[in-house]
């Protein structure tokens, strides 16, 4: 039986720990023996550190199901994020099992404790029921795998390191897993063009580790990167941390082999920065959340590995100040420039408060974080100590400070990624990822706290100025039904009537699939369903997701 | 009667004059009313410049049409660029035009002289036949004019700055000519995030000029700046001089407009970095060249103006050095490198020879173009200082000048953009546009040298180090049917065996689109025509264009 409870306006303020809980991760792998499934390795997908009440899987967490919320007019009303009715797939028998064995021959997992973990996601918001992972090597095992699934109309959840916040990376019923974690080769890389070509389940700290001996590094990078599979980014379009310098992976990714539902193997794994023969067919699977294909392998672009890195924190007295000194920095840093985050001053206060971290500079409004890397320090220390100097004189900045030892680099940092963490010592957080033109970013939230007037806690903005993304948090002591009517539909029409977007990076999934109409035109939606319709025509292929209910033209067909 | 021969064959070496003409346009068009059509404005696609035989309409170039190329056992094998038969599409009627200038008062054009410079392909190795040009100025018009079109099964031939290399650009029959032409209002500027929304039919020159008054640039530039259409270039997914640096156009268009086959308005015109809301369908049309829908506007995101240039010809001793000379100055110029170019010796020896362009350093047998821009021109300075001192010290360049005033660095540039119209000096040229794995883009040079022995009179290599792209160009006195069979399936083959691409940036329009084969896998060719035939179901959008004759499953419906 599937349970869902809306976690994005209950327990999202989870996603701070993430960052610290993935980084942990590679030594409680070591507890395990590695790539064996045992008992122990179920605690890679339980939260580490501090304990919370919220972590220890409180009963309201996972004692609603989706059929309760679906109860008609008399029950309570379902979110649009609850899950749908099952659809009606083919359900595993032992010859299934049996025909998976023979061409996995040690890699069909159907041991209940065994399949927990996959069965869950990482935040502990959704849950499914599989019966059956299965751990391919190769493409081609991947290919048997789905044309005998397609043939037997049986659903499929392909699963990388299950590292998603939207409920996309695991089944919603008894979908059959589809795990790219043996698909752990790196196939090939060019040092002098800087392309890598791996299987899919790479995991993305491992490609770091190994580019870095080489020189080079990944033109993404994200909190996770110690469990996420470069399969899952691409097929999330994940962005992260580069993105403002290295753009996004449809242009880093050259080339990528997928199988489709129906076994077939789509090969478009170039190696390449220039073709034009034909259409571009690799970046439909980009972003496609693993429900137009299975993505097997991937080459990918990658940066030379920068010689030099300096982190500054700075104040400024208004958000326009704020946007002005991003004008000058992208002028006077220009081609070094590689993040300019922001956090505003009730962030700032929570990382006092909470976290007791003090602030080192003076109390400001706004606070920004730059980070510069480039290949000669020399050159991007004089860089920025020009800007500095500018942006002091012309009192674009009230204060900053500025770090070039990893140790302080990390401090910085500190002030701008230990927010979300901050956030859960609140109480409930009602989390927001919206993408804006940059100009309106903060609007958001003065518009939102005014909308609020005195029922929220805290309202507060942070996020990736550079690329026009806002984090918006709203906390409450407890969770509010009501002051969460007073914030959906509200934030997500205001984002809307901004052409901006109500999923930035974290992509539809599960839990946002319904939403899409605020960020897509019905036409574009319809399209996606045509095109779903086209690629996969029984739906097996990550069923319930990203695609909107009144849209799910195909289904299972029994 | 459709006419065509395969110039890529024939006339070839008139590429290398096409960055003269077009760059002469603007002046050619001052001479007629502004926007206004006269027999004068046919000028602007007659090539201008020395007078050489080919240039004057040859009777050999418009005398063979593609059905005398396609009479069966007896008569002459057709090649693979002849156009295929005219499938049955409806013929236009006085109600079809009195219909069109009813939406379109005073902007549908019927005069045949007035038709010519579209109806023919910039090189002249194409000519269709249409009657009539239609001109919107809105998308809204776009979608009448399809919907109609559609409607009453015309097929129509979407029209930019009619600058292809492909014979993409024009009507292969009476295909209707919709021409982006008047679509050409820049919509909105964001001075902070650089993101540029204009129509269509901007020409990509004025969008510089309106950028660089503001400080910022294009993400792309193109020898055909003067005329081409941005649309087009999108349409194309056009590479140009600036993709070193800034990437492909699948990373810089934000968002993008289309009209659909059917007249469907398909917004996907976000101005955001980050939107993870379903499939990124507008990748679809990014390089489709028209085939899937009209692009009727664009965003893109914009870098910032480069405050310094700089430009250094080197000479390395063989390709290997200078294949690590690559290496060193990704490292040494990091984030300033903007081109690495190459050209054999043999270029050298034609530039010296027919354009008396003296070499400015010592004999080598590789030369290299190195570009840099940057925020800081002192710190440009060093770098490269350094980087110089390095690749000398170490012996991997044998020579070198470096320029940084205007003049100079296009003197230096010179040496690599004028080879084309060098070879054009040569008789005739074989020109072939590939994409290879970096290592190994000169090894098809020289295994071409020694396949071919003496037949050739220059087989000659340059291009694009940085982007993997290899311009290998094949002379002769006169038109040699017996080397031409030596080379093709040769060239087509080694690239394939290489997994490189047969078109690196110039798409396949008419004249290429028989040879996807050699790059694309036939699972991926037969899904592209599965994705035609959904978004196109009557084949109307550009036809015979892209995709091969046999896979060509959608076509006229009578």
């Amino acid at each position: 039986m599937p349970v869902l409870v809306n976690l994005r306006t209950i327990c999202p303020f989870m996603e701070g720990v993430l960052q610290k809980t993935l980084k942990l991760r590679p030594a409680l792998r070591r507890l395990s023996p590695g790539g064996v499934f045992s008992s122990q390795s179920t605690a890679r997908y339980l939260p580490v550190g501090p304990r919370r009440p919220f972590l220890s899987t409180p009963p309201w967490l996972f004692g609603v199901c989706s059929q309760q919320l679906h109860t008609g007019a008399d029950g309570p009303k379902p979110s649009p994020a609850a899950a749908p009715d099952r659809l009606p797939f083919s359900r595993i028998t032992q010859e299934d099992l049996a025909f998976f064995r023979k061409i996995l021959p040690g890699r069909v997992v159907t041991d209940p404790d065994l399949l927990e973990s996959s069965n869950v996601d990482w935040m502990k918001s959704v849950r499914g029921s599989s019966e059956v992972m299965l751990r391919p090597q190769t493409t081609q095992e991947v290919s048997q795998i789905l044309k005998y699934c397609n043939s037997r109309n049986l659903a499929v959840n392909p699963q990388g390191g299950n590292t998603g916040l939207v409920g996309g990376s695991v089944p919603v019923y008894d979908e059959v897993i589809l795990s790219t974690a043996l698909m752990n080769k790196i196939l090939a890389f060019d040092g002098v063009s800087g392309i890598l070509t791996c299987q899919a389940g790479c995991v993305l700290e491992n490609l770091s580790l190994y580019l870095e001996e080489r020189d080079y590094i990944m033109p993404l990078d994200l909190g996770a990167k110690g469990s996420c599979h470069i399969g899952g980014n691409v097929a999330t379009n994940a962005g992260g941390l580069r993105l403002l310098r290295y753009g996004s992976l449809h242009g880093t990714v050259l080339g990528l082999e997928a199988v489709l539902a129906d076994g077939r193997v789509l090969d478009c794994l170039a190696t390449l920065r220039k073709d034009n023969t034909g259409y571009d067919l690799k970046q439909l699977f980009i972003g496609s959340e693993g429900t137009l294909g299975v993505i097997t392998a991937v080459s990918v672009l990658c940066p030379r590995k920068p010689n030099s890195v300096n982190v500054v924190l700075l104040g400024c007295e208004t958000f326009e100040l704020l946007l002005q000194t991003f004008q000058l920095c992208r002028g006077m840093l220009g081609e070094i420039l590689s993040a300019y985050e922001f956090l505003d001053s009730d962030c700032m206060k929570l990382l006092n408060t909470y976290l007791k971290l003090p602030n080192p500079i003076s109390d400001c409004p706004f606070y920004v974080v730059i980070e510069t890397s480039g290949s000669n320090p020399t050159h991007d220390g004089e860089k920025l100590h020009s800007f500095l100097e500018e942006a002091m004189a012309s009192s674009l900045v009230t204060d900053g400070t500025v770090a070039t030892e990893e140790s302080k680099i990390k401090a910085l940092w500190s002030m701008r990624e230990r927010v979300p963490e901050a956030l859960t010592h609140e109480g409930v957080t009602y989390k927001y990822d919206v993408s804006l033109p940059v100009e309106q970013i903060y609007q958001l939230v003065t518009d939102t706290r005014e909308h609020l007037g005195g029922r929220a806690k805290s309202v507060v903005g942070y996020g990736h100025v550079g690329d026009g993304n806002l984090h918006l948090n709203i906390t409450s002591p407890v969770n509010d039904p009501a002051l969460l009517a007073a914030i959906e539909p509200f934030v997500f029409e205001w984002t809307a009537s901004h052409r901006g977007s109500i999923s930035a990076e974290h992509g539809l999934g599960l839990k946002k699939r319904n939403y899409i109409y605020y960020s897509k035109p019905s036409q574009a939606v319809a399209l996606m369903a045509d095109v779903k319709a086209l690629l996969d025509p029984k739906g097996i292929l990550n069923p319930y997701k990203t695609l909107p209910d009144d849209l799910r033209r195909v289904g299972a067909q029994v």
